[in-house]
């Protein structure tokens, strides 16, 4: 069974820069493009799309809380109907540079602090939804499983993809350890490249108490905006071929 | 000949309200909406469009420089590929908005100073028409007649609308006179109408020294941030409608 | 024994207005100016501290969340460091044109729903005072009696100042009935004014479930954003002055 | 004679880091630091504040145009009476922090676009100088020799210190050679650390045309967003301290 590589990419914003998005894009199947209310500005966005649409990454549309300052980090208590017009303008804004580079936008996932809140806020899951469903019902919706955003997801007749986390530890419960806990994130880069091949083969993880869960993914999310996250991606690659797996989009 | 009446819509700004976009949309025939960057916000792009859809309103979008502070009316040197990038995107976050209501972003057209800029300078007016293209080629332009925007717009292989003035003066040259200096807007409501209906029954405009100038145009655009501009394009539908023209839009 | 009259002043931002600045100069004793994060820009700021300076209304930094396109009225889940440094930067910006004015900032005020998450949530509280005291330990803070800003204020060796609302109706525990429930606000401007008054003479409250309440206040809000404000105020100013009371501010 | 090193800090953004501001701290002996319009968060102009304050190097305000996307790299055409009024709010904003910090800042100099057009338009450079004067006539003014501002501030009865450039070029105007044109910068850190030195100790510059002008400057500018910038720093001090020069900073 083939297994998709996403990554964050677009995140640079004017002078800023943040990852190396064209490394990333030789190595990840799906890229979640920043739309500007978090991170990414228009040059950004239309660099990225075009150099995915290039090399068949599949782009999705990394919607966030608007909040430049905070990196949408924070949780913002919007109003549902105020975050599902956030939620169209930022993919329409994507979706016009995909589609000026031949491609066009696939998925949804939100970022940050708006997807812990769409994990379990069902009027916040219940916004992006709406918004998905309002742009194009063809288009996925990528993030948590058994998360109200899934929940919501489906309920407004969309598909949902489910995906795991290389480099975040996880609870007995199946969520993330919430990042700024100690432990969010695996330091060790072999811990980050075994859980994901583990997802990938397995479908299983193993949370921070050591129980073993089961966390059915079709793709395995990879963070870029670390130094070290092109090494890591890399060597995940790696790994997977040699288990006889390589990395294939979630969408056609 | 039908003349087709345009007006800004859509610049509020969260709780900031500006113009009466509701009893607008009853009159006007083209609906340049506001995308973000120096007025309107998600909410309200999505509430005119909706609206605009229901009323047969075309949609246009009203592109500006990103910033929300100078509401656009003040020039910024941006570089011309980075000009190309942020239209692109505020056309593409209008656009979705217009598909959820059914309808869709049928032409654009700059605002404030972008639009004074692009009359005069070719390679703000070139950025314009390569967003323009790269989005829909079958995107009007909608602008000043005999600009750097029209030659740019034609040079780009898209179609160009003209437009004038209901209650902006005329230079001898065919130019606005610029906003800020005395006698820029027409205070008198009669000579706004009186302007209105002799652009659309004539094609002539009489500038501040009295020349009569011919002014070929197929739209006419009426502002919709003063008190008093419903009261004024209901007037000058009245006297159109007494000299036999009825408002059309200028695309199908 | 006086009583204070304060009012939010200076939410305007660029081409948008927003309230009657001038008309409440004229009546309040106690300036709350919108410092640019929530609402405000540089110019109105400006303007209304010169004003005020003029008329011998004290300047207050009504700091809010960095939130323009929710006028701060969304709580945001920032972290109390960032906060008080947020809270230090605005009060430096409206303090440096109070002094430009002859006067300066004599104390803040948090807005919307920063004012309702530091009534109870300790950390961002201690946030607002950290800020407060790091820039002058002679400021004062304003707000809900009883609250957790009060006891960080006074935690951090600061002077606290209590008000009431005059507009905005009260739970039995003393806290606001939330915006957006239906019934926080006193439609009926007689209510308002009646409510003033009762805070003002008695120091009392009547809740929304009949029970009149002990709030001891050296200070009555009165909200600018509604097209009824001014008269509104000057009611109260009406009132008070025939139950001999003459508004005065709470500082020197 | 003395020479004042100066370095644009504080410049990072929420997530977004620019320069090694620690490391620039330890060489330079003024900062001229961010102040959020450009570049610049409250949180990096506290902590750039205070390390400033540890280690006695004068804290300067960098202001520049509201224009976060173009980091203040492109010209506004910003009316001079809101100028004033956003230098005034940015001026104040770190005032507040200095002087949390026990410090105070001491001058002003304005950033990227806006300091090339203050060097040549007067409505601008008069408005800066307006609001400097406006906050307190002991401000001092850092920019280009021979400029308006330079003339400004002087009108303004303001003191004036001119600056020189380590890593730009001249023309044989005594202007610096624009940013985006050829040769702009000098690559070669020799160059770099030899025209530092040439100003310090001679007061000249050679310019691209090879012609020996006069600057007479009492602080030289060292750009501290280039990934060599730290190195050039130090080897500008160790070859100023091979020729007797020790820097020191231009204000007590």
């Amino acid at each position: 069974m083939p297994i998709d590589l996403n990554a964050d990419l677009g995140e640079s914003f004017g002078a800023w820069r943040l990852g190396d998005d064209d490394a990333l894009l030789e190595l990840v199947t799906s890229a979640n493009v920043a739309c500007g209310f978090h991170a990414g500005d228009p040059v950004t966005m239309r660099r990225v799309c075009a150099r995915a649409a290039e090399r068949g990454v599949r782009i999705g549309a990394q919607v966030g809380y608007r909040d430049l300052a905070g990196f949408g980090r924070r949780r913002i208590d919007i109003d549902p109907e105020d975050l599902t017009a956030e939620v169209i303008y930022q993919l329409g804004a994507l979706d016009a540079f995909a589609r000026a580079s031949g491609s066009r936008v696939r998925y949804v996932k939100p970022h940050g602090a708006l997807y812990n809140t769409a994990a379990d806020d069902s009027g916040q899951a219940g916004a992006i939804a709406a918004a998905v469903a309002a742009v194009d019902p063809e288009l996925l919706v990528l993030g948590l499983p058994a998360s109200e955003l899934e929940r919501a997801a489906r309920g407004a007749g969309l598909a949902f993809v489910a995906e795991g986390f290389a480099d975040r530890t996880y609870l007995p419960t199946g969520r993330l350890v919430p990042r700024g806990q100690p432990g969010a994130v695996h330091t060790d880069p072999m811990a980050a490249v075994a859980q994901a091949v583990q997802l990938a083969r397995f479908g299983t993880v193993t949370a921070v108490d050591g129980t073993r869960i089961e966390v059915q993914v079709e793709s395995v999310c990879v963070h870029g905006d670390t130094p070290r996250a092109v090494h890591l991606v890399r060597e995940i690659r790696r790994t997977l071929a040699d288990a006889g797996i390589e990395p294939a989009p979630f969408c056609a």
